[in-house]
């Protein structure tokens, strides 16, 4: 067994093959595994109670934000997804299609939800009556499905999990305002929750969502410089509102399209975990999230049974506190252990052996920094809880430092390959034209993904690419 | 707006037809809505409330037992529902079926799971090596598609949330063990949580879990003497093990196959306790799962600034004790908030008016009882708790005394018939053979529930139907 799991638990080199580095990290840590359809993936417990833990968290904010859950029918009419042009071309070639119940043809085919726009703006229609009845900010937490050729788990999956808010405002100016709100409640979580720093800001016409306005994302650089899209929030303008004829009779007495935002977080995020914080031992949890926050490891419990009682009221006193505490008293040795579960990424491993309940001590380790380190028996629940913060502000910043250290300012294409190979992202300008976008993507596999914050010098630079003249200051990179 | 609320609020008698009463309160208390697709349904925030109130009792119970939330694809190959023969008879009808992507044909056809045993099964012998990874507990909390013909909000509808339970064991003993645990925490959840009192016990083989080798229900008595079948655990014996190939190396050294069970409650439970508890003002909510447990009305606060100013002191310190407090400060009577509150089923209506406020006191009126008193201002939190409490206790009563008054003991079909028609379930004797649950169906549309508590007397009696000796006593009632 010990033997199997050692072999287990080797994952490939992660300077050297990131990406079977990835996939043996998701497999061999048991986050998940390979449902038996092509793309699709089986969350098992380690890697869903990471996704409750997010959902927990988001959830609190969502509803301190005046957000209420609800939940929609996750077939829709066909029709649906064809009254908004955009959407339709957006969405059409990945839907799944129902077209049979037991034998018998259905009259209309139904899709599966990619995505609840539509069907969503098919009930505002019939909810939305007055201005006394907005603004109106729903959420569900669903499952969707989207056809996707190359997958990969938790990144691209034919089945997801995810939130999707769908908000309804009297004017363009409190929907996009909604937008821009939700993508600061997504940084907070992407910061505080993930330890994730994260690039926010507009997206390009060719990147926005299939129907939108404009489209705001984040952006996380993983450890190989490659951007994944970790959250985006929409303005929809009235384009759904026209589409699903979503009207309310205003204070003027007059009846007026309202304007709407959606935004969605996924299951995404746990990929973006694992690639922002991992290393070449495996994963690497912030606290947050982590299932288990520390694993406790008795140390030759069985010739001294006194390890094991103490043991045992450690974790006891631990979960008093609110800590989440798995205490491994597995016959097998404690370097099978320490593998086992820094492989699984848990924050702290607290160490507890004859000498030193002796001491009075623990020893604990850190499996962000490796630090190893003594501390009192007596009174351990709040030092380990401050622990696990420092813990969790030490991930973050150790992830900004390499994401600052990442991003190249290049001013031609040349530049613009070699800071893509260096894995890096590249903050340029450009003209705003598609043609140099498709160009840039054709040439080096990379897209643009999101403007930068600050675009005061924008008109005083050229495009990157075509060298006419800059509308936008935006950032490069090959993404996920 | 007064005016059409108080119209949205007529709801049909409860006496005279209660079909309608209920139709009416699931929409007028806006805790649903009907879908655009036949049979489907909308959970609005009220009624998706009620659902995240259970969900978190119920997952809290289950963690409790050893069990961990996973999750597995909704999509599942046609082939696998195949595999178990009685399984795929009792689905294949009502399982919608995807059969393209885009304008592409899939290769195999998909179906959307009506429940998950053989995608879970096909995991599980991949995950399930030696005695070691035994019991195995996990459980998923998801959408389910079942295409029924006559549906109903709630009780029936193509699409239903629910969760489901999927355990393995070593042994036959621990799999029917644990269908039987399980069954006691649904029991306790109905209790504490829904003030729902059940019947418990084994269901006949027609009635069974298609694939099972036991059902045991819990059964609840709606208002009108009909049966809503409120959660189901299965034993599988070793029927999906031996259809999946699920075995492990026992300590013995030799290869077996695994024991199971499965179980699962649903948001039927919305159904149950809209039926059991409303009465003809509309929704009558157990305090534990209330959105709000209370809805405090200030009266007369638009010419007394300190009534304001009081309700919301009230709200804050009865947030701050941790209850769920809605503050109706809206421009209309008290009348209208009233009767709106009412038909939403919120537990206490606390009242603060200007001599309430000279008199240091606010007026409480209960929604189950409908009593009326005063309580004093100071130090209300700990009273509206205690009231809370007292209040699930007697919504609890009230519904036991009324199933307890509602089961007529039948020896004859005569009796039986007589028994349905005035709205009781029937405790009668049973030969145990098909041919009398069906013609029982037949002549009264009633059906076999669960196996009586009590079998001890059982042979001494003769069938209800047929008259041969009895094998059974058992629950006969008309269902929802």
């Amino acid at each position: 067994m010990a033997g199997k799991d050692r072999f287990v638990n080797q994952i490939a080199d992660i300077n050297t093959d990131y990406t079977q580095w990835y996939t043996d990290v998701c497999l061999k840590s048991e986050l998940c595994d390979y449902g038996p359809v092509k793309g699709t993936m089986v969350f098992r417990p380690y890697g869903y109670a990471i996704w409750e833990r997010i959902q927990a968290e988001a959830d609190r904010r969502f509803k301190a934000h005046g957000v209420v859950n609800a939940y929609f029918p996750m077939l829709i009419p066909q029709s649906f997804l064809m009254r908004e042009a955009e959407h339709v071309e957006g969405f059409a070639p990945e839907v799944a299609t129902v077209t049979h119940v037991g034998n018998t043809e259905l009259g209309e085919k139904l899709v599966l939800r990619p995505t609840s726009e539509t069907i969503i703006g098919n009930m505002y229609s019939k909810w939305i009556d007055s201005y006394r009845d907005l603004p109106l900010k729903l959420n569900q937490w669903a499952n969707v499905v989207r056809w996707e050729k190359t997958t990969r788990p938790f990144l691209r999956t034919s089945e997801f999990l995810w939130q999707e808010g769908h908000t309804v405002f009297a004017t363009p100016e409190e929907a996009n305002g909604d937008a821009l709100e939700m993508l600061e409640v997504y940084r907070e979580i992407a910061r505080d929750v993930l330890a994730l720093p994260v690039l926010t800001g507009k997206k390009s016409e060719k990147e926005k969502f299939a129907g939108a306005v404009a489209t705001y994302g984040m952006e996380a650089m993983m450890k190989d410089g490659k951007s994944l899209q970790s959250g985006t929030t929409h303005y929809l303008g009235d384009n759904f509102a026209k589409a699903f004829d979503i009207k309310f009779l205003d204070k003027d007495g007059t009846h007026k399209y309202v304007f709407q935002a959606s935004w969605g977080i996924s299951t995404r995020l746990i990929g973006a975990i694992i690639m922002a914080h991992g290393d070449e031992r495996g994963l690497c949890l912030p606290p947050p999230v982590a299932p288990y926050q520390a694993v406790i490891i008795p140390i030759g419990a069985t010739k001294n049974p006194a390890v094991g009682e103490a043991a045992e009221k450690l974790k006891t006193e631990l979960l008093a506190a609110g800590l989440r505490i798995t205490l491994d008293d597995r016959d097998q040795s404690p370097g099978f252990k320490f593998n086992h579960w820094e492989l699984r990424g848990v924050p702290l491993r607290v160490e507890l052996g004859g000498r030193d309940l002796e001491a009075g001590v623990v020893t604990v380790c850190r499996r962000d920094t490796g630090e190893k380190f003594t501390l009192p028996f007596d009174g351990l629940a709040p030092r380990i809880a401050a622990l696990l913060d420092e813990i969790t502000v030490h991930m973050y910043d150790k992830a900004k430092a390499h994401t600052d250290s990442h991003i190249v300012p290049v001013s031609s294409l040349d530049e613009m390959g070699t800071a893509l190979d260096g894995g890096n992202f590249c903050d340029a300008y450009w003209c705003g034209d598609r043609a140099c976008e498709d160009a840039i993507k054709e040439k080096f596999a990379a897209t643009s993904r999101v403007m930068h914050e600050d675009q005061s010098q924008a008109g005083k630079h050229k495009c990157v690419c075509c060298g006419k003249k800059a509308k936008h200051r935006i950032y490069f990179a090959r993404a996920y």
